[in-house]
Parts: C-alpha cells; sequence; structure tokens
C-alpha cells in the first residue's frame, strides 16, 4: 500500500468532527478502496480545549487556519469555516499558493470567488473540490462532471435547502403558518437563529451559481440569480396548492438557451406528477436535463455531519488516486460568460393571491389589468363570500411573460379593494 | 490537446449507432471537457450494407467482432453486442488479453463473468468500465464507487427494469390485465417480442448482482439471487395496493448484513411515502444506503440509445482522462465472499391473495393455519360476499420470517376451499 494522503483540516465543527469519525469508522475500508490510508495530520480550530469527541494526540495543532495551510506537512487542506471572505478564503488561497490541494464545504466561498479559485487550481496542477458545498451528501457535482460527461445539459435544477423544504414540508403536513413552524424548525436545530441565510433563500442561490457553473461550464455569476425566499409563502397558499393538484417548493433553476442563461431561486408550484414533488423534510434533491441522458435525478440528504463529511471525504479519496478532474468542467480560463437573463425574461404560470374586499366590480378590475397586458387567465378561485371583508382571491395564469406579469400585478396593486402586496409564485411544469 | 483516443465498437445496434452520434453531436464539447478527442476508428457488426444513419467512411470495418478486438489500433474496446457468453464474452477477453480497456453495456456478461473479468483488467492494469450495464443512463456506478466511497453500504435497491415498471405503471393507471398491457408494451417497443428476459426478473438479477457487487466489495453471486417476475401480478392486486397504501414495484434487493449477503428480485409492495414509489413508466431508480451519507437516490432512464450511450461515452471519458478506478469497489483478489442467505430467511411483512370460495369456516381454516406458524395478520379484506362462489381474500401479515410463512402458506393452499396458487407479493417498509 502506498503512503498516507496527508490531510489539514481547518475548522472543527460538526463537519469537522464528522470527518474524524468518518475516518477513525471506515479509514480501513477507505485505505483499502483507495490503495491508499487518509491521514490527519493537522488541525486549525479555535478552542484547543474544547470536547468534540475526536481524538487530537496525533495530530499538529494550530491557532491560526492560514498558518496551518501555508506550513502544516501535508497534501491536502480541508476548509471547513465557511463564509464568502476571511479566513475562510484566506485558508484557500494560502493552500493553493503553498502548492496543496483545497477540499472545501464552503459554498458562500465558491459561489463568489469560484472561477478565481479555479484558476489558481488549474495554474499550479492542483485540485480544489467542493462536492460538499452543494446538496450534501448527494454526489451530484461528481455526476454532473463525469457521469453525464457526454451530455449537453439544458437545465438544472433542485431542491437545494434542506431548511426551507422543511418548513414547507411542515406548514403542508400540519397547516401552521410560517413563522410557527420556523420557529420550531429553530429549536429542533433544523434552522438557525438568525435564518434569514436559508429562508432568504441565499444558501440555495449559492448552490445554484456553483450547480451552473458546473453544469454548463460557465463562470460562476451569483450576482446574476434572481433571489427570492419563503417567508411570504402562507398556510393558505399551501392549501390553494393541495387543490391545484401542486406543492409549493422552494426551488434553484438555472436553463441555459439561445438567449443566454437564467438563474433563479423562488418558491414554486410544482405537479405531484414529478419527482421532486415528492421529496420531503429535510432532503434535497437536484434534477439535471441533458441531451443524450435524459433527466436524472438525485435525492440525498443536504447537510448535516455524516452526509457532509462523506463528500469532503470522497473529494479526498479523488486526490488519494490522483484524479483530478477540471473544477468547473472546462479549464477556468474557458469557461463561458453567456448573457445574464433577467427574472423579467421568465415564461410560465403564474399563482397570484390577492388579499381583497369582497366588493362588486373588484374582479372586473383585476381582470382587466391581466388582459390589457395580455395575460390569459387559466382558473381563478374565490373561497367563501364576505360582502365588504377580506376574502383571498387565487388567480392562475396560463405561460405568460413574468415581465407582462409584474405590469399586470402594479396595476392591480393599486386597486383601493386590494389589501395587501400579491403573493406570487411561479408554477413551473418541469 | 493530447492525441485522439482511439475506440473500436463492436455491435452496431441502437446503441452503438447512439455512441456515433453522441459523438457527432457532442464530440467536440467532450474533447474540451477531457482535454482529449475521442475517435472511433474502428467497428465490428454484422451486415455493413444496413443503414444506421452513421458515417462509417473513416472507420475500419470488420466483419468479425474478436478479429477487431485483437487487431484494431485502438485503446478502447467498447462491447455492445449482449449476451452472456459467445461473441460478446469473446470479445472483452480479447481486448483485455490484448492489453486495450474495456467498456461495456452488458449486464449478463458482468453478472456471469464480471468477477473473472475484473481480474483479468486489473492484472494488465486496463479498465473494464459497465456504467451503461446498470440502470441505464443514471451515473450509479460512479456514484456509488466514487461518489459514496466514504461510507459502508448496508443496503441497495432499486427499480431496475424499464419494463416492468412501466407494465406496472400502466396496470395501475389503467386497470388493465397484465397480458393486455404486455401487448401493449410490445407493440410500443417498451418489451421484446420474447419478454420473458425482462418480465421474469432475469435482468434485473443481473444488475443487481453487479449493484451488490460494487456495492459491497464481495464476488459477484447471480448464482445466489432469488429472482420471481411480475407474471402473477394481477390487476385486482394492483387495486388492493392502492387501497392499502401501496404501489406495486418489482424490486431488486441487495442487503449485507451480519448473517451474510441476501439479493432478491421480486414485486413488492412499497409504502406511497417512499421516493421509489414515485418512480414510474420506464424510468429507473437505485436506491443506496450508507453509514454516514444516509439515503441516496438516483432516478433517470434505465435504457434507450440516448441513456445508454451518455454511460458508454462516460466511461470513456473516465478512460481518456486516466481514471483507473477499481472495477467492484476492492481490487478483484480482495473482494468478499460473504455467505448467500437465502429468500427464507427474510424477514418483514406480507401481502397474501387468495382465491376462495365463499364458505363458512375457509378464513378460519386460512388463520389457523396462519397462527401455527406463528405468523400475525394485521389486516384481511374481503371484497362482496357471494357464498359458494370465488371471492379473493387478501391478508396483510405484520412482520414474519419468510419460511414460517411459506409453511402457513403451504398447508393454506391445499385447503379445498383455496382454488389457485396464493399470489404472494412482499412488503418492504424501506
Amino acid at each position: 500500500m502506498s503512503e498516507p494522503l496527508r490531510i489539514a483540516i481547518a475548522g472543527l465543527g460538526t463537519v469537522g468532527a464528522g470527518v474524524f469519525q468518518l475516518l477513525a469508522k471506515n479509514g480501513a475500508l477507505i485505505a483499502r478502496r483507495g490503495g491508499r490510508p487518509l491521514e490527519v495530520v493537522a488541525v486549525a480550530a479555535r478552542d484547543r480545549k474544547k470536547d468534540r469527541g475526536v481524538d487530537l494526540a496525533k495530530v499538529a495543532w494550530f491557532d491560526d487556519a492560514a498558518k496551518m495551510a501555508a506550513e502544516a506537512d501535508c497534501e491536502v487542506v480541508v476548509e471547513l469555516i465557511g463564509g464568502a471572505e476571511g479566513m475562510a478564503r484566506r485558508v484557500c488561497e494560502t493552500a493553493l499558493a503553498k502548492g496543496r490541494h483545497v477540499v472545501t464545504a464552503n459554498k458562500a466561498l465558491l459561489a463568489h470567488h469560484g472561477t478565481a479559485l479555479a484558476a489558481s487550481a488549474e495554474a499550479k496542477g492542483l485540485t480544489i473540490a467542493y462536492e460538499a458545498a452543494v446538496a450534501g451528501g448527494i454526489p451530484i457535482i461528481k455526476s454532473i462532471r463525469e457521469g453525464l460527461a457526454a451530455n449537453r445539459l439544458s437545465r438544472v435544477y433542485g431542491i437545494l435547502n434542506g431548511t426551507c423544504n422543511y418548513i414547507l414540508t411542515q406548514m403542508r403536513k400540519t397547516g401552521r403558518a410560517f413563522g410557527d413552524v420556523l420557529a420550531d424548525a429553530q429549536k429542533l436545530g433544523y434552522a438557525e437563529a438568525d435564518p434569514s441565510f436559508d429562508v432568504d433563500g441565499v444558501d440555495a442561490a449559492h448552490k445554484l451559481a456553483i450547480l451552473a457553473g458546473v453544469a454548463f461550464g460557465t463562470k460562476i455569476d451569483f450576482a446574476a440569480v434572481h433571489v427570492e425566499g419563503i417567508r411570504r409563502v402562507g398556510a393558505q397558499d399551501i392549501q390553494f396548492a393541495r387543490e391545484l393538484g401542486f406543492r409549493i417548493k422552494l426551488l434553484g433553476i438555472a436553463e441555459l438557451g439561445e438567449g443566454g442563461l437564467m438563474q433563479r431561486v423562488h418558491p414554486c408550484m410544482v405537479p405531484l406528477e414529478t419527482p421532486i414533488a415528492h421529496v420531503e423534510d429535510v432532503y434535497n434533491a437536484v434534477v439535471a436535463e441533458g441531451d443524450f441522458v435524459g433527466r436524472v435525478v438525485a435525492e440525498g440528504r443536504g447537510a448535516g455531519a455524516g452526509p457532509t463529511a462523506s463528500a469532503v471525504v470522497a473529494d479526498i479519496v479523488d486526490i488519494a488516486h490522483g484524479r483530478r478532474p477540471m473544477t468547473f468542467q472546462l479549464p477556468a480560463g474557458e469557461l463561458a460568460t453567456p448573457k445574464a437573463l433577467g427574472i423579467d425574461a421568465r415564461r410560465g404560470g403564474y399563482y397570484i393571491r390577492l388579499d381583497v374586499i369582497d366588493r362588486p366590480g373588484v374582479i372586473a378590475d383585476v381582470t382587466a389589468a391581466l388582459r390589457d397586458e395580455a395575460v390569459s387567465l387559466a382558473s381563478m378561485l374565490q373561497r367563501g363570500r364576505a360582502p365588504d371583508e377580506r376574502v383571498p382571491v387565487v388567480l392562475v395564469t396560463h405561460d405568460t411573460q413574468e415581465a407582462a406579469m409584474r405590469r399586470a400585478l402594479d396595476r392591480i396593486a393599486r386597486l383601493g379593494a386590494v389589501l395587501e402586496a400579491p403573493v406570487v409564485i411561479r408554477i413551473e411544469s418541469l
């Protein structure tokens, strides 16, 4: 058996400890599979004394992760600090500058600096691997980059945030409101104390930008992702979705067409017949559509110590085997920069919920606004009647252009009888 | 860019022609991704004159595929002939003997000779790659072997035959009988003129044996697979399944536990909440369960020119990149040979449909037989009443051992009022 692959780990939170536990339990098997043992030789974290259930006796300790990335006697630096800037970025840049491979679970870093990091790595013949950054334990980066390497992909989309999927699933199962379910999710550890990163769609957008890069061979363009979260999805929307034969999911969708690349994260109505409608709770799923393979779906746990450690170690095994894939399908210098299409260019159906005062003429005004923008109505639902009181009215449109729908909606929102900003959920036929 | 990778293709049926079409359409992109063009330099098939919509002008033609495998000026031989013996086997063995890598879509060959072929390939530092042999376009072999390389897998299962899944889906959607739906599937080209390989479960069993080998690092043991097909699934079973909250799927299931390895292919009742319950029509899906990653599901098209060509070319791209994975996770000489557990050792619930004469005492006799074998009944359904006529009676058991259930069933089958051999469908909680 060959020499061990020497690894340094920056950051010893849940995932870092998970990597230790995984190697302790499965290290011997992995060595047989890889023909080479994996050995953690150095660790950097803030508090040396904290008990993480991990044996650090044989490991060099660094208080400064960047110093470790520069000086540890290793071939691979695993970055598990997180965040787009600061120490995480410094660790990765230092490791590459010093000739070490990098394995990271850091989606924010890659969404913001992925193309530059890829270029640095490739210039030195090094790998920057990031399977754990997207959809946790699902080996989707490998599947897209290698498994579907023969295909031209036209679309990639998925449920990329487990917290949101958990909240939406619980809202559906219990009929409770977003805020209540979020509070519970926080208690259970499925949502952070400050949940905005997850529930406002930013985390999913980071992952989507990375997925688009590797699926299409394009420069990562996080700034161009249209992002909406799930805060405005109401219990009644969940109920209406049920009646209409849909489930509400927060999807990240990237489509590359003649006109350019559209990337968007927002709540969607998806038909019950489509596979991801049934991906529930904290599970993630990614769908890739290729010209020869057709539709491929991968589902699994998107977060947590075990699944993330599984992805991190798979990347390390690739390095141990000498497998050196391109970071994003093509050499960093050859990545395309397609035109970024804004959400205005989106075409599809819309679910619109209005809160209106139930009085004569309201519906006529609403439908006139739609007609004037050539937005064609597929159906309308009004729940009960309550003269001069507030009632929800749901409109479902045929396929139309987002820009036209927005213009109609601006006019509708200004109607005196419309009480709150309309809730708009895009219908994705998928 | 490096020298082209030179490829010889044995067999020019739908898949072979698909590989040509794929390389014609996406070859330039694949070359950029791989840093190396792929070039088909030789082809062997039976009839040179047949029009396959493929340009063979620049390709050396061989009437004898084994001669091509020995003599063509190539690095990779792609075997697309099919069958466990004869020419397909000769092509693969010859190619390896002559120092060429092999890419094959041939599940029968691998199920019967996979371990020996792996040993031959590894002895020469060559690859035998077979992504296309299991679940068509789904990159499940790569996902298990590399993407989940950090895990110890305990179970792998899936919908491995598109023909059966199509038939069961149509039976459910239309309420029609197996024979009718099969006849339609044959007309549509979803089933062969002789459908037995598919509907009797043999094709799924080949794939399961291969999956078990790569998931567990065990020698392929096709002979130990318990195989049942879907011929006895009746329209009324589909209807009962619906009432009980199940879908009927033909699954291949491989489980490695303390006691040994159980491999089985048979119709299953799966709960609606489980992901593969929603995998319909010709789609395949594979579920792998690992100790760190948890449950990972992959779904896609299991057959057809496009998906199969996608998998074949992905394997070729791996070779072009110099990626040389072990054939079945561990070196062929280190593959384990766990004890083969027969179906008698299976524990779980059972759905049993009896065709009985509706007369007093029948149910008492049936339930007495179950009680005597300590098989505990969860529910019983009798559809309508028809004194002294034939009625279906459905029994659902709690978890029990297959052997006990079989003993009870033998006694039940001998009761005078029981008219036909009982239909038994195992309930998989998954």
